[in-house]
């Protein structure tokens, strides 16, 4: 067994919130039941932003209702404000996700609030969250690069993350809301932030593959001793408020290279590349992930070979 | 400026031998101008392998007498043997690219030869090349693994690439050919080389991104001092041969990688994305480069702002 890494899937929150078609809960569950198969031990099921702004997830009850109890998972949602901590509350999930970012103009047009706001209310639902026993990841988007600023100052990121950890959550992911980060940017960051006492542990990585960098950049931090990763199955998602954004990093892509290197991260990878066919299957589109493609490539030649003989 | 990383454009000829559409020879005129006016240095346009074997190249002759000659792009065609040889010095192409593979099988099925015979047979194809004053690089293909034998050993791969060069190639390309290398494979095959005494500018890498890997493995290669890298613009090209193999790793992601790393190409990015959607509208398909993609999505955007001013 190597060392360990741990991937925090997005697919169904992440993923879904972008997707045009809305997927019935029990499709929903279909693929949440394959992930949990699949051996993912972090998944982030749906969204308590509210219905109206992500139509998308407005079953996030429904489908938490429907989830297998048990230690092997830990099941998340994305929580906005403090009427999202409620409804998170009342649905029995276990684990939290807030989020903010560090560019001024993306936080206000994403939760029309300055970041001085932002960070008041998430240190009330953050405390909210510990008293209630839930365990909190804290996102922090655009860390690095805004669509509408260009250049975000690296060290008002640790400032925010060093914020959101002091306010209890258990770690930050730092954001690549529109595929912006390069190799070179992740590192500058992830020093700055250690620089600034924030632990390795207490970071996670969020890479978008917009401009094709995601598992290059992965690989960065890595190399400087991030363990923890965030991507979506088969690479579905991006951000609805940045213009140009594409997909998430695909589980499957990084899975593969981990793997290959050496590490384990307790996910079977043939078992995920099914919940990303079950994901491509249900949305009747193709997804971008290359490892899930070749996956399917892969199956459909096995199973014109076994139709031949 | 920053340093230095020469990019060896393939997709005319790695590309384009790989697609169901054969492209008439003044589209694929179209383009190779077009990858010249972004400044792209070295450009592989065609094969003279038999065009029974490769009928998307038949016009090999009639493209490379419609190139505009001169001093800013080094034109390159690949030549399988003392035949395609002497095609290319009568075509008056000024480089040519060889091919064998490190494993047996792959060799065998590819080229109807031994290793043997192949490496026999390039001694004297490289010889004629240098004796008439032509660039030669080698290609040597399967050296992260193969489809057929599964893991090839490194030791015999640094061998070849040494017989290669003494051979009087000026340097050699190490192809994953149907996408297998991870960042610690590629790690483990340069350190090899070096360590067999084979120059780092001897060397370049040649990543497909049937898994994704592409351009974390050439992240590995930079860091390892590797300034040498193929790629095919928007991602066009794979192996016939290999099953299950997808396209290349594609122009556009790694210039946009190392520009943003502080690296200099001489390639003007934008206009080497307009070279792609060249590429795509005249294929009639959509290719699989990510910052590709991004790339049109914005110019989308931009048209459509204008339209509604």
């Amino acid at each position: 067994m190597g060392e360990r890494v741990i991937i925090h899937e997005v697919g169904p929150r992440d993923g879904l919130q972008n997707e045009a078609v809305v997927l019935p809960t029990d499709q929903k569950a279909g693929l949440v039941a394959r992930l949990q198969a699949a051996g993912c031990p972090q998944v982030e099921v749906s969204s308590f932003v509210r219905p109206r702004w992500v139509p998308q997830l407005a079953d996030a009850e429904d489908l938490i209702r429907s989830l297998p109890m048990g230690d092997e998972v830990t099941w998340w949602a994305l929580v906005p404000n403090r009427r999202g901590m409620e409804r998170a509350l009342e649905s029995g999930i276990s684990a939290v996700a807030t989020f903010m970012s560090v560019s001024e103009t993306h936080n206000e047009k994403n939760v029309n609030r300055t970041s001085k706001e932002s960070l008041e209310s998430l240190r009330e639902v953050i405390a909210t969250a510990n008293a209630e026993g839930l365990q909190v990841r804290a996102y922090l988007s655009t860390v690095f690069g805004c669509p509408y600023e260009g250049d975000v100052d690296v060290r008002r990121a640790a400032a925010l993350a060093g914020e959101l950890l002091a306010a209890g959550a258990e770690h930050v992911s730092l954001g690549d809301t529109t595929g912006m980060a390069d190799p070179s940017s992740v590192q500058r960051t992830v020093e700055c932030m250690v620089a600034s006492g924030i632990p390795l542990e207490s970071l996670a990585l969020h890479m978008h593959d917009t401009r094709g960098t995601a598992l290059a950049n992965v690989l960065t931090g890595l190399r400087l001793g991030v363990r923890r990763f965030d991507a979506a199955v088969a690479g579905l998602g991006g951000c609805p408020y940045a213009p140009g954004a594409s997909g998430n990093l695909a589980t499957e892509d990084l899975v593969h290279m981990l793997h290959a290197m050496g590490y384990s991260t307790g996910i079977d990878l043939d078992a995920l590349a099914d919940a990303g066919a079950f994901a491509s299957q249900a949305l009747g589109r193709a997804l971008p992930g290359r490892y899930h493609r070749y996956h399917l490539a892969r199956m459909q030649r096995e199973e014109r070979e076994r139709s031949a003989c």
